[in-house]
């Protein structure tokens, strides 16, 4: 290990600690803290959740990755199945992918009718505003990876033993239908960023500055100034609130 | 038994046989229908619904009358714990009470605060609104009891054994409270009447015409044009959409 | 109505009366209730059920009739769904249907292997042992009706557009595999009834008969003395417990 | 990082990747696999699951640490809320402390009646029976740490700002009540170590020794043999069949 690594391990410990600190006053405290991870296949949604959580009690910190939606689901309000896993007084809840799969891969793959898309992009803002409204803190994170680490990803998954069960059938269609992708997002980032929920981008090409900013974020965002003592804000290059600048002036893949 | 209630029974039948075939239709058909039954303590909503209910299956017209919330409960999203129960395609759910414990009970009997009280008559609308785009057809029934009428029930309650589990410690709270009980209903029906989720109020002193109005209601509101063949419309004069002129008029008790 | 429906309805409303005196004082001594309805097609669980549960909150005398199960369901050990339903302190929990089906409809119709059925017969009374050494009171009623009255009730059902919902594709097996289902009660009785879980029979089809002798039957085996006085023992015609020799001296159906 | 180090790492990654393709085969199978995970606080119960699930998919492979039981939950069915949780086609469900809570914690600290655990020692063996008959595949493991290692470990959690959220008041019992908990352990394991459901005990003064031969037994025991190729059965210094000599032969610490 070189001396690059020492330096990323020492800052991701002092932050993980900083968050267990933070977790300790914020569960005494009775906050309700929602953070939504959303981004491509790959984009590092996985990893950069299992660093946050690793020293927090899985009981007040759930990570949330629902599984596909049953047929009864379906005719369900479509928030329905999500809102059972808001977080109560004390909780931190990571949803790993969240209500925004209508917003990305359901059109892309056909999975949702296209006026559920449309229907999805209106009600999410205000659906998400009832919540803030009443209390709940959140974080919308989008990670966005590009076309050739994305590529370079989903490959070494299907050559490594150890990941034979992170691949899916879904995967081909990352890279197949990626402007697709790009649109969808795009269009989601738009209509579902408002001022009581915000949308908060991260550039996710480099795993460790990925989660060294998310985790700087979510201390700056979510904890009181004494929490975050010699934490540095996280780099602008790599995590910015989302602007529609952000579409054309190169900051997000295509 | 005289001619009067043979009159009723035979009415009672044929409505609960039409709701038995609009039943099957909408269950068939995948509709989802939610109705809330409001009212003061004692104004008919135990009755009214088991009649409703009698002839359909329970698993897909379930009653639902949720338990105090407990001390976890109290601190999530206030609606969550109701979403739970919102209908999936074919399902008919009664709430037997509902989200509206909160612009009823609960800020007469000091169970919430002021704030939490107004908050929730901002967010109703809003979130009824959601649940109506999505496709819910939602009714919503204030049965409304004269003060008399109320003191007699309460009475008759606590003398008849049979009744001894109806009889609650905030029964008299219900008569000691009346006006501002009186109060909060107004500004509930107010605040809360919205185009895309109107209330319709209906004179509760009379059990038999209570029942039968919200029965040809149902039909009328929820049914196709076939299934109404030969029912009545609702007495005006026992049941109307809620106006703010019904405040002050005497159609609504106080 | 004759003087002897005047009678019968006298005398339920006497048996429903001293069940609420006695639901009180089981709800504040938090004892664990679990009745086990069992029985061919038609043979009056639902209207028995009715009427026991007529004048009980709903909230603690939950009376649960369980959906098919779902693929996942399948696959879980076979006790699962029910154990969700088990009664807490105060609860009295009545099963319409129960994990019986596997000892009745689901041999018969195939739905279930033989592997499956010997192994439930073997499991079932182990299984019920843990329960009551756990302080759960438990009643199973084998509702017994005659091949003729069943015939009758199926298509007067059939006939009444009030039962609409309540005919089923099966209800022409139930006739047609008429020994089949006798064969599958008959192992049933004789393979479950335990010393800790003995089954009780009542013979069905008499509907008031029925009625009367199972509100007799729950208040003298639940109940303490004081709320039996005056209460009649169940007549022994109708209702008796389970022994082989029912199987063969007519008592019980074939 | 030394050689030690390195040699442990690799081993650790070839284990994790024979788990995965275990898993990938019994995932497909439908196989139901449960292992509890019981042990001393500081034992490496944590550490060790999640270095086995590190590279499976959550869902299918839940980690379920209960919280205390509520109000409720303490008067319903002891085994009610485990069940919830048991493992259906597919699944591994992994234990972190179990329903032997009953057989240590509860009745070491006071927190169930000395009846209560006798009752829970007598259950427990039928009750994993059932489930066993079932074809639930059952692995018990005790993981058994020294007295002077524990103070160690626990101390070491108080000093780490890192650990300050695995910290919990009944630390101190741990040492304090040193005896008591040993005592508990011998009951438990004697009582409840059945054919159909032994006892594996596992030295955990090592944590690495104690995360390979954890492993290396998951595979053996679940796995069919071509998984298995290459892997070295697990030290029997550090894992073995509990009997009872090694309650004094000082295989188990006291």
């Amino acid at each position: 290990m070189g001396k690059k690594s020492d330096a990323y391990k020492a800052e991701l410990i002092k932050l993980q600690t900083a968050i267990v600190a933070w977790r300790r006053w914020s569960m005494e405290t009775g906050e309700k803290v929602l953070v939504i991870f959303e981004g491509r296949d790959a984009a590092g949604k996985d990893g950069t959740i299992r660093r946050i959580v690793a020293h927090l009690p899985p009981r007040t910190t759930p990570v949330i990755a629902l599984p596909k939606p049953t047929d009864r689901d379906k005719t369900q309000w479509y928030f329905q199945r999500y809102v059972a896993h808001l977080p109560a007084a004390g909780d931190c809840v990571l949803f790993n992918r969240s209500w925004y799969n209508r917003g990305g891969v359901e059109p892309v793959m056909g999975f949702c009718s296209e006026a559920e898309h449309e229907a999805f992009l209106e009600a999410a803002p205000e659906f998400e505003a009832m919540l803030v409204r009443d209390g709940i803190k959140l974080v919308k994170l989008w990670l966005d990876i590009s076309k050739d680490e994305q590529a370079k990803r989903l490959a070494s998954r299907k050559s490594d033993p150890l990941k034979l069960l992170k691949t899916s059938p879904l995967d081909a269609e990352a890279q197949a239908r990626w402007d697709d992708y790009s649109a969808a997002r795009d269009l989601m980032l738009i209509r579902t960023d408002s001022a009581k929920a915000p949308w908060t981008c991260v550039r996710a090409d480099h795993k460790k500055a990925l989660r060294l900013a998310v985790m700087r974020h979510l201390l700056h965002t979510l904890a009181p100034a004494r929490f975050c003592k010699g934490i540095a804000k996280p780099d602008s290059d790599v995590l910015f609130p989302f602007e529609a600048a952000a579409l054309t002036d190169g900051r997000l893949a295509r």
